[in-house]
């Protein structure tokens, strides 16, 4: 077996039990009993340990060595030993020790988060928090970084992510959607939802709309279901085996069909990976960024235009025919835009959500750097929140303590949420540039173009190039926040007559 | 880290990937989407590998020499040591080119089975039939024996089971049951099943009715699930979750019903392990003969009781108000315990159920000896469903080419169903003995007394014995036929009218 053969088959063996982990985690969220959560746990560190295992063993790092220096490779060659470079390195730069001081951190902050938010008590959580941002401070110190410590967690998650690069994004952002929103708060006008507060919506029409649109959309049930779970997720073992749930409330159909149309970007990204690179790093889906940008392009960018409602709305009538008999097109596309600053990120319509994510990411730059406290950020938080959104939590719940992910030590996670939705836009402009009659197609429900489109571009490119390159190559320009703001500026200037 | 506990640590290692197995094989029955079932098959075939790499690891074959000589261990790491020492002479008595061999062979002999049967012509399956014949005299070769070959496959679905063991308990079955069905038959007396058989039975009503038994007679739904499969089975990863199946058929309630029962009996096994023996050989479930004997207590002596009917006839006529009308305790009785020989295994009747095994028994026997070749089997096979049924299959389909287990290498597997039904009526004898109430018990609908002799007598003694051992601890006797025949015997005189 020549050099490579032997990483690709000590590669497969790592993505087995990455998808065997895939499948039983699935399993965990969406089915399992509740006592067996002990035993799972051991089911899963041992699935943990064993992938492990195999990623550090030094065979792997002696058979990259010798490829590093290999100018055979073709462009899946190259992206498949730097790919097992980045996950070799990553799992290698963390002493042991330090890795389970990290694990057992998390299930403590973990704890003790859920009872600060459900107390409204930050003094509770304050120490684990504190804590947390010291592992991860230490964290970047081993992994390394050429400018910024936060630079190092940035790139866990979006490989190539720095400051440098994220700042511009949210710069552009702030100066051009910040205003266009309170230009939409100080124009008073709102639009009528009565229609949906003032039904009730019974969850077997809601899995009937879920289920039509995720199959218009061409994601493969053959290959993949639909479930439902207390937190949406998208998860399963490969693509053959794509898993999404959404989670249902019958006063509010927007939540399960929104939520299953960004499962089913995730879902049909997944499906559509190139099968010749089946086990290989180079045929994975790419980054967060990327993964968010193939939700957010469905959920958003499709769902929430005048022609997906067109569509749509006979779906709506035959699932709800009395709560939708008097409601047009019109009706429908304003209450699923309504733009209204909130204080919570997950339920944030699409114009203020990057703002929510923009507070984050400028309070983590300051937490890593050190030129934040942690008994000051409380009031840091709220205070953002007033100047961007122009709100104030009443309470810490509702404030600070909202999101989970600084107690599982998930710095640097946020931003790729938001480059998500930068993606979209700039996939989407690069796509209606090739797809003249798009706006038709969505409107007939004719989906496999754009899908065809993003297949082409984006899926079937798995991770062969880092998530900018990707991002270039299928759009003919770096990752920016211009075609974000275009389609949100038209958008909202359709909506409500403002002009940006 | 002493001996022993590391050979419990291995032994907890190896008990880990079995759970994993158990989860992901329980997922491709129940709920896989079909394109996964090649990239499933590889998952599977990567956790049997690492199980099998770490059990047959030569430091265990010292551990285990090292133990075999210890004479300070208790009952519990005695029977630890054994079932270790067997799990490991089994794995690494069989090279691995023929461990290979049998897996392909296996593949392709269910191909070939799957083909003859459909098409209904046993020369299709011959071949591989003969095949598979030869590959198990082989496995019984390797796996060494002291009498007879057959002897060596026999253990290996319940240890220590042997043909000189076997035959008495068929020969008193053959001597006493069959009689008492021919003279069923001559009674000409069959029950008014009209009710039955000219009504429909709505499937949620028959998995309300399943639920509601499975829950009173003690399974755990916090630990465990039920689903619906195409094949039921009781299987999952632990004893905190355990996940049965059954099947629905709209004009026949009593398969899903019964089904349930049964392998709510497996599930309750399961969920009564001694906890503090997990992930060790001792603590798991026993040989398969006694599992069925858990099964076909609740699904048979228990369910197909007059008391038991008595209790679920009001549950029943919740169930199906319309169906069950003018249905009283002695209508349902006598509908759940019709006599009648058929050709089908898995349909058959109490009664006749056990003469289809000794059977396949006898012929396994002389196949595995050689005294009958596989071009006579499908005859011979008639005549003996003539002899002792008083039918004769009308095609190849109906006869010989019915099971799955020959394609699959499984010889020596069908005697451990009349195990089951043996060691339940012996069982339950015994529990008799110490339960002085319970018939009154059974026809109030409680369980637990019942459940809870089985949990002290069989469920929490695990594998500490060999079962035969089990058997005669937890009833003071050696197995045997008599318990059963006296059994079959009463409840045909109650029914029938005829005395034994």
């Amino acid at each position: 077996m020549d050099t490579y053969e032997e990483l690709l088959a000590r590669l497969k063996d790592i993505d087995l039990i990455g998808q065997i982990g895939g499948l039983i985690s699935w399993d965990q969220e969406v089915l399992m009993p509740p006592k067996a959560a002990s035993l799972r746990a051991e089911q899963l560190a041992w699935v943990s340990k064993a992938g492990h295992e195999r990623l550090t063993d030094q065979k792997i790092g002696e058979l990259l060595t010798q490829l590093e220096s290999d100018d055979g490779l073709d462009e899946v060659g190259l992206a498949n030993v730097r790919l097992a470079r980045e996950s070799y390195d990553r799992a290698t730069k963390l002493p042991t020790g330090f890795v389970e001081e990290m694990a057992k951190h998390r299930s403590r902050a973990q704890i003790s988060w859920t009872e600060a938010r459900s107390k409204d008590d930050f003094s509770i959580f304050r120490d684990d928090l504190a804590k947390a941002i010291e592992l991860a401070r230490k964290k970047a110190d081993y992994l390394g970084y050429e400018d910024l410590r936060y630079d190092a967690l940035l790139d866990l998650y979006e490989t190539g992510l720095t400051v440098a690069r994220v700042d511009p994004l949210f710069a552009g952002l702030r100066d051009k959607v910040a205003p266009l929103i309170r230009a939409v708060m100080e124009s008073g006008r709102r639009p009528d939802t009565s229609w949906i507060d003032d039904n009730s919506w019974p969850q077997p029409a809601q899995e009937q709309l879920s289920q039509g649109v995720a199959e218009a959309i061409g994601f493969d049930f053959n290959a993949g279901r639909r479930d439902a779970s207390t937190h949406p997720f998208c998860g399963g073992p490969n693509p053959d085996d794509v898993r999404w749930t959404t989670r249902y409330n019958e006063s509010d159909p927007f939540g399960s069909l929104y939520g299953s149309m960004h499962e089913t970007g995730h879902g049909t990204y997944e499906q559509g990976r190139r099968r010749d690179l089946d086990f290989q790093p180079a045929g994975q889906a790419n980054g967060l960024g990327v993964h968010e940008s193939q939700s957010r392009l469905w959920e958003n960018q499709v769902g929430r235009s005048r022609e997906f409602c067109e569509w749509a709305l006979p779906l709506w009538k035959k699932c709800f025919p009395e709560n939708t008999e008097e409601i047009g097109v019109e009706e429908l596309w304003q209450a699923v835009n309504l733009v209204e600053p909130s204080l919570i990120r997950v339920e944030a319509d699409e114009a203020t959500y990057n703002l929510h994510i923009m507070i984050r990411y400028e309070i983590e730059k300051m937490l890593i750097g050190g030129s934040l406290e942690v008994d000051d950020l409380p009031d840091a938080w709220d205070d953002m929140y007033e100047e961007f959104l122009g709100i104030r939590a009443p309470n810490r719940a509702l404030g600070v303590l909202q999101d989970i992910h600084w107690s599982m030590g998930a710095f640097g996670y946020f931003p790729t949420y938001t480059l998500g939705n930068l993606y979209a836009a700039q996939l989407l402009e690069a796509a209606r540039g090739e797809l003249p009659e798009h706006d038709l197609q969505i409107s007939r429900g004719d989906f496999v173009p754009l899908l065809s489109w993003m297949r082409e571009h984006v899926h079937s490119r798995g991770s062969i190039l880092k998530p900018a390159q990707l991002i270039e190559e299928a759009t003919g320009a770096a990752p920016s926040p211009d075609a974000f703001v275009r389609y949100l500026g038209s958008k909202i200037e359709r909506l409500y007559g403002i002009k940006a």
